[in-house]
C-alpha cells in the first residue's frame, strides 16, 4: 500500500492555505452578513435517513445521492442541500420556537454526479429560511440579505442581476389564458428552457398543440416585459382571440395581482429596482415553491445561477411541524468564488494569505530558550482570573525558522514578514537583562529590560492581529 | 411519505442558534489561537478513496468506516480523522511547500460505531500539524499551541494535565531490561491499559511469562515518577537481576536518553512544568507515532481524553512524499463540550446566544416603506467604490415583528433587546421630513432630518455589533 498515489476523489477539492483563505473569506462574509440582518446560524448531521430527502423531492433524488447504510442497516445519505434538515428541525420543535424564525447554516452539500465547470459533487452553500410569516415581509427580508452579501463582495449590478417570478400568479395567468391544469407541467418545464434550448424541439418533446405553440412563441417575444405589461399583453391576447371570459381575467386582478405588483413597487423603494427584474422564465422546483421565487444570475450570462430560492409555505408540514409561512434562498461557494476571480474581486490580502506579524523574534543567542520561552508568552492571551475573561488577546509572535543567528539577515526577515515590532536578544544586552525592541515601520529602537518585555509589547499591540498584505518593498 | 416524524440519525447531533453559538465559540477559539501561532488552515474533501485510510491504519480501519460506493464503482468513505488527507496533501505538492509546513484544520470527521458519552458518530476535530522539522522545537510548538487554546477557552492546570512518553526512548527502555523485539506490541497493550483494567487478566489475555508479569507489576507500582527517576530504577532493577548488560544500558543514556531529557527541561522552561507529566502508560498509535506522544486528560479523569498527538517521522513517506519528520494532535468537540459545560467555562453571552442590535426602528407609521428601507440601508455596508473596500460596515438594525404601533411597547422591546439607539418613526414628525434618534443608555434623543439619519447613526456606530448580554432589567 506504501508510496501509493492517491488523488481527492473527482469533484471534491483540497484546500490547500491560500484555497482555504479564499473559502474562509467567502464563509466569513455568508456569516457575518447574516448576523447583521439578524439571522441566527444552525447545523445539522451532514448525513440524515434517506427516506428524509424523499419528502422533499421524490424517489427521482435517490440517483443523486451518495447514500450509504450503517451498521444497523440504516438507509442514509449525504445532504444535498440544508432545507430537508431544517424543515425536520422545524419540525421537531414545533410551536416552541419564536416566530419568525430566522435562521441562516453555511453547509457542506454533496451530489453524486459527473462534475463540471460550477457544479462539484462537494461544496459549500449558504442556506437562509425565513419561517413563520406569509406577508411578503419575509421576500424581501431574504432578498434585502443576498443582495446585500453579494455587494459585501463588492459585485454590484454591472455583475448580477436578480429574475423574479410568482408562481401563484403564473399558475393563475396560465390556467386563465391558455394551460388546462394538466398541463402546467409542461408548461413550467417549457418556460423554464424558452430562452435556454431549441424551441420547436422543446414544443414536441412536450407534444405541444398548436395553440400552445402559438402562445408560447408569444411569450418568448415578448421578453423582458414588465409584471404588469406582461399580463396585460397576455390578458389581451386572450380576450382578443375569442371571448373575453371575465372571471377569469378578474381572477388575475383580484388579491395575488395587487401583491406581486405591490412586492415589485416595494422592491423600487428599496432601491432594489435596478437589479431585479420581473422574468417569466424563473420557474424553479415544481412541487416545492408555491409564490414568489427568484435567481441571481451573472451579468453577463456566463456563469450558472449565484444563488435561488423562494416562498414555500407547504414544506415545514410535510415533515410533520405546523403550517408555516417559509421564504428561503441559497447560495453556493463554487459559481460565487468563479464569478469573483472573473471579476478580480477577491482582496489582495486574500489571495496573498499573509498576515503580518505583531512581533517578530530575532533570536542571535546560540541558546533557544528565551526566545522561545518568549513567544510561547508572547501568543498566550493575558486572562484576568478575577473577572473570569481575557484582559489582552494573545498576539501573533514569529520567528525564523532557519539556523543563522546573523542579526542583519534576521531583521531583513522580520521586516519581509510585515511585523509591527522586532524583538533582539543579542548576547551583549543579554547578559545584562535587556533586550532590544525595534519598531520596524518607525525605525527607532529602545532597550528594554527582558522583565518588562511582554508587558512592554502588549502595550503597543492593543488589538489582536490584522490580516493585511506585507509592506511592498 | 408526508407528515412523518423523522430525527436526526444516531449519534450525530442538530445545532439550533444556542447549540450552534457554543459550537461557533470552540471553532473560533481554535482557529483563533492556532492563526496567532503561525499555523495556517487547510482542508480537504469529507470522503476519500477508502484505500487511503488503509495506509495509515490498516484493514481492520474499514469496520470503524462509513463507506460507500459512487457511480463510478469507486470504494469510498467519510473521514474518520483529518490525518490521512493531510499525508496526501503534503505528498502531492512533496518539495514544493516551504518549510516548516504549520497547518491547521477543523474538520468534520465520522465514526461508523455505536455512539457513546463523549464519541459520537459525527464530530468536528481540530487538527494541527508541524511538518519538516526532526527538531523537539516542533514538539513544543504543537504542546504550546494545545494548551494555549485550553487557557483560551478558561481551562487552567486545575482542570486538565497534559502525560506525556516518547516512543523511541520506550522502545529502547522495555527492549534493554525485559521485553524481546516480537513482545513489543504486547507491552504496549498491556502499558496503555495498566492502570485502568485488571492486571492478571490483562497479562493471561497477553500470555505473559512470569518474568514479565514480574516486571509489569514493579511498573505499575512506580506510577508517578518523573522520566529520569523511572529509567534509573528500571536500569537498576535489569542490572541487579543479573549480569550489568552495560551495552544495553548505555544505549539509553545516549542521544535519545538525552533528547528526551532535555525536552522535560524544555517544558519546565515554557512553565508548562506544572501540567505537563511523564506518564509510561501514554502509548497511542503503535504503527503510526515514532517519537514523542503526548495526551490531555481532563484533571478530575471524568472523561475521555480531550487531545492527543505525537511525532509521526514516516507517515508521509507511506502517502508517497518526501521523508519529512512531523508532529501533530487532534481535539474534538465533544468531550471539549462536555468539560466546558462541567467546569462552568461558557460565557454567558455565548449561552445566551443573543446578539446586542446596534439600532432598533420604532415604526409608528401605518406604512412600513420608510421603516423597512431604513433598516436595509443600515444594514448595508458604506463602500468607498474608489479604493474598493468598505469605508463602514453594515450595522445590526433590528425591529419589532409584532403589529403593535404603540411607541411606549415598541421602545421597551428596544430596550430588551439591549440595542444601543433606537430611531422613532412617528406621523408628526415624519410629516416635517424628521424622525427621533434616542440613545437608549443615555436617554436622550434628538431629532434628526430623515435624510441624513443613516450617516447619523454610523457616526454613533464606529464598529460592527459585538456579541454580548442583553442588559439586565
Amino acid at each position: 500500500m506504501a508510496t501509493e498515489n492517491f488523488q481527492a476523489p473527482k469533484g471534491t477539492r483540497d484546500f490547500y492555505p491560500e484555497d482555504m483563505a479564499v473559502r474562509r473569506y467567502i464563509e466569513d462574509i455568508w456569516r457575518r452578513v447574516s448576523v447583521r440582518h439578524g439571522f441566527q446560524e444552525v447545523d445539522g448531521p451532514t448525513f440524515e435517513s434517506l427516506d428524509l430527502y424523499k419528502v422533499k423531492s421524490g424517489e427521482e433524488i435517490v440517483s443523486q445521492l451518495f447514500s450509504f447504510t450503517d451498521r444497523g442497516g440504516r438507509d442514509l445519505a449525504l445532504r444535498p442541500e440544508f432545507t430537508p434538515t431544517l424543515a425536520r428541525m422545524v419540525a421537531q420543535r414545533g410551536a416552541g420556537l419564536p416566530r419568525p424564525i430566522k435562521w441562516f447554516s453555511i453547509a457542506r452539500c454533496y451530489r453524486a454526479e459527473q462534475p463540471q465547470k460550477g457544479r462539484l459533487r462537494e461544496f459549500m452553500q449558504w442556506n437562509v429560511d425565513y419561517i413563520g410569516d406569509t406577508s411578503d415581509r419575509a421576500e424581501r427580508e431574504c432578498l434585502a440579505l443576498c443582495v446585500d452579501a453579494l455587494r459585501e463582495f463588492g459585485l454590484d449590478d454591472a455583475d448580477f442581476h436578480v429574475g423574479w417570478n410568482h408562481r401563484e400568479w403564473l399558475n393563475r395567468l396560465l390556467t386563465s389564458t391558455f394551460v388546462s391544469p394538466d398541463r402546467l407541467g409542461a408548461a413550467y418545464y417549457i418556460l423554464d428552457r424558452l430562452h435556454k434550448y431549441d424551441r420547436k424541439a422543446l414544443y414536441s418533446e412536450q407534444k405541444c398543440s398548436d395553440g400552445e405553440r402559438e402562445w408560447f412563441d408569444f411569450i418568448a417575444d415578448t421578453k423582458n416585459q414588465s409584471l404588469a405589461e406582461l399580463t396585460d399583453l397576455l390578458i389581451q391576447k386572450k380576450s382578443s382571440g375569442g371571448a373575453p371570459e371575465r372571471s377569469q381575467t378578474a381572477a388575475l386582478s383580484s388579491e395575488i395581482y395587487s401583491t406581486v405588483r405591490e412586492f415589485e413597487k416595494r422592491l423600487k423603494d428599496n432601491g432594489l429596482g435596478a437589479m431585479c427584474r420581473f422574468d417569466l422564465s424563473i420557474v424553479r422546483g415544481l412541487a416545492y415553491y408555491t409564490g414568489f421565487v427568484f435567481e441571481v444570475s451573472d451579468r453577463q450570462g456566463e456563469n450558472r445561477a449565484i444563488a435561488g430560492g423562494g416562498r414555500y409555505d407547504n414544506l415545514i408540514k410535510m415533515f410533520g411541524g405546523p403550517s408555516l409561512g417559509a421564504v428561503g434562498f441559497g447560495m453556493g461557494d463554487v459559481v460565487l468564488e468563479i464569478l469573483l476571480r472573473q471579476r478580480n474581486k477577491l482582496p489582495g490580502a486574500i489571495l496573498d494569505n499573509h498576515r503580518n506579524p505583531d512581533v517578530f523574534i530575532v533570536n542571535a543567542l546560540e541558546d533557544t530558550t528565551c526566545a522561545e520561552s518568549l513567544i510561547f508568552q508572547l501568543r498566550r492571551s493575558q486572562w484576568d482570573a478575577a473577572r473570569a475573561r481575557i484582559e489582552h488577546p494573545g498576539l501573533y509572535a514569529a520567528c525564523s525558522y532557519r539556523s543563522t543567528r546573523n542579526i542583519g539577515k534576521l531583521l531583513q526577515e522580520a521586516a519581509a514578514s510585515g511585523a509591527k515590532l522586532a524583538v533582539i536578544l543579542a548576547p551583549a544586552e543579554f547578559q545584562q537583562g535587556l533586550a532590544k525592541l525595534k519598531n520596524l515601520a518607525e525605525r527607532t529602537e529602545r532597550e528594554i529590560p527582558l522583565a518588562s518585555l511582554v508587558a512592554e509589547i502588549r502595550q503597543r499591540c492593543p488589538a489582536g492581529p490584522a490580516l493585511s498584505r506585507p509592506p511592498s518593498g
